[in-house]
């Protein structure tokens, strides 16, 4: 199995379309709102942000999905439609309702995905009079201009396919994701989608998903700031009629492999575009106590303002390192070894080891630097 | 009761003396060795870094601070004495045994003290060459020189006095600090050294040292790295004869309330020095569960990067308020209500409840700018 970074990826599985154009959201113009949508209904599952002020429209997805099936994924950028009240509740409902009279389906099969700033009431109306011609627009290579439309501060858009064999057939497992600031677990500030046409029901869909999710996206770090809208959902329709793929069976895990590369991969690529980023960290922590002791102590240092300031600086402050793993209040040797690789490269690894157990656990994040701060001075 | 700004603050209160001078352990030079003597042996207490790898004077200090008396404290800038493994240890071993042989008093009663870049071995030659000039340069003046040979990135002293009267006497309660980065509860990268002519005895002198700190240095952020350093140490050496302050009576409120607007003043002043910054940033939450809760998502705020560079940027974003609320983890209501005074002042009040009960706390943080990642790019 490899994953490749290919364009239009999330039409690559059959049965996929997706759409994409400008409704005005955002302050520079550009695509803002996007369709993804399957000929048939397909199983679904997602994961979303542990923020207790959640975006209306994480709300209105998860309530969706409980049933585990959704047919399509309307997704915009230019505002996160969060902590915006009735009013934006109401709207994501709007959007959802109104897409299934257009696209007659059910309202239920139906999630919505938002992304921008947070706080600013969404303008129901630009969408409104845009989905008609969004539907109009959907098409199986359209999936490269969806993801442009749900870009805020990257800076390129982010896709990858896999190929796997499962259940006697070739199955597509593809992925879209924005990232690139308010990225902390649990999880990264991002959207993400993942088109598959395997056949999966939906509990071993969701089981596979969190995991993935968790060995990958709760994985990386760009400023420590967690995210109202985090979204990640997947739909698999079933169209490559593979024997279904059940839980814990050798189809499984290829499954789940192939899926929790799709989403690593895109992690990373949330990295490598992080904001006003110049540098790709990856810290791997051994030694530690258990596996949990060691991804504490990694995002200690990933989160670590005066490490990443050094990271960008290309200094060698080791101390740093230390006293963010002091920090961490996981438990550590009498002394720590610690190998780093050239700081004057774009890619720097850092090795630690606690010494003290087996543990261990890998994440990515970005330096610090003073581009980061003039993004973010002026977003809004 | 007033707290004042004034020079050579810590030689106020009767029986101290402090000298300081250049060793040569700072880079840049300038005075980085500093010594602080009491005529008698006074009572004392510490409070230090929770930081699992604490620097060698802190292991140190505790130590000697076990039987709640201390005469003297020596501390050096330009070299944080942490990370440097038994030879470091030696270095404040043989730094407190060389002062005890010259001051001809018990090495117990001495604290040492560290601040600068970890993991740099500490030249102690350079010290031990100094101590006899250090000691010879003892001197009811030298606070000021004292408040300066602490300083790494701190770009002025920071020194308070406070006069109170208890058990029918004046006593005078003074401070100085340093900060300026590596700041964060529990506690800031800071040294802040007490001294007061009050009589107390050691075990009341920790309670209140410890209401005080919690109440004060661990109500600030800077940047959220924990520092492997922080000492606050404070000498009573009870010159003012007053009748003894017992823990729990009118006096030792007077006296607690004198040390808290001490070390709270200290602690703004640290933020108002905090590296590269701006903006001094108040943030109160109320309407909380309780006031840990209130606490918890006020300094989630302080340490929000995005927040941060949002204030540097006068950037009206309340969404990462938002945001940083939600990711905290604490209990809220269905709504927020949210104040924020004008952006475009150096001073600023944030005000937010979370609307379900009624704990309380207020913190004290900086922005984040381009400045202070030049700063920490740069240092080592």
């Amino acid at each position: 199995m490899t994953v490749k970074e290919v364009k239009n990826a999330i039409c690559a599985p059959e049965g996929f379309k997706a759409s994409a154009l400008s409704c005005g959201l955002k302050k520079k113009g550009g695509l803002d709102l996007g369709l993804i949508y399957s000929e048939v209904p397909a199983n679904a599952a997602g994961v979303f942000t542990a923020n207790k002020f959640p975006a209306a429209p994480v709300i209105l997805s998860k309530k969706h999905l409980k049933n585990g099936r959704l047919q399509a994924i309307a997704a915009n950028s230019g505002c996160a439609n969060c902590f915006t009240g009735k009013r934006g509740m109401i709207s994501a409902e709007n959007t959802a309702d109104f897409l299934s009279s257009l696209l007659k389906i059910k309202s239920e099969l139906i999630a919505v995905a938002s992304t921008g700033v947070i706080g600013k009431p969404l303008d129901f109306l630009k969408i409104k009079n845009s989905l008609p011609t969004l539907i109009d627009n959907l098409s199986v290579n359209a999936g490269d201009r969806f993801a442009q439309a749900i870009m805020t501060t990257d800076t390129k858009p982010k896709e990858l396919k896999a190929d796997i064999f499962v259940g006697g057939r070739r199955v597509i497992v593809a992925g879209v994701a924005k990232g690139a600031g308010m990225i902390a677990p649990d999880m990264a500030t991002m959207l993400c989608f993942i088109t598959t046409d395997a056949l999966i029901l939906p509990v071993a869909l969701k089981k596979a998903l969190k995991a993935a999710v968790n060995e990958s996206f709760n994985l990386i770090s760009i400023d420590g700031c967690m995210s109202t809208n985090d979204s990640v959902i997947i739909l698999a329709n079933g169209i490559a009629e593979n024997k279904i793929i059940a839980e814990g069976s050798a189809d499984y895990y290829k499954f789940f492999r192939a899926l929790k590369e799709i989403c690593l991969g895109l992690a990373k690529m949330i990295i490598r575009d992080a904001e006003g980023a110049t540098k790709f960290i990856t810290i791997k922590v051994f030694g530690a106590k258990d596996s949990s002791q060691a991804k504490k102590a990694a995002l200690q240092i990933a989160n670590s303002n005066l490490f990443k300031t050094a990271v960008y600086g290309e200094n060698p402050n080791i101390g740093r390192v230390v006293a963010a793993i002091g920090a961490s209040g996981v438990q550590v040797g009498n002394n720590l070894r610690l190998i780093c690789s050239s700081l004057k490269k774009k890619d720097i690894e850092i090795k630690v080891s606690l010494m003290v157990g087996a543990g261990q656990a890998t994440v990515y994040t970005s330096d610090l630097t003073p581009e980061y701060i003039r993004i973010n001075a002026r977003y809004n």
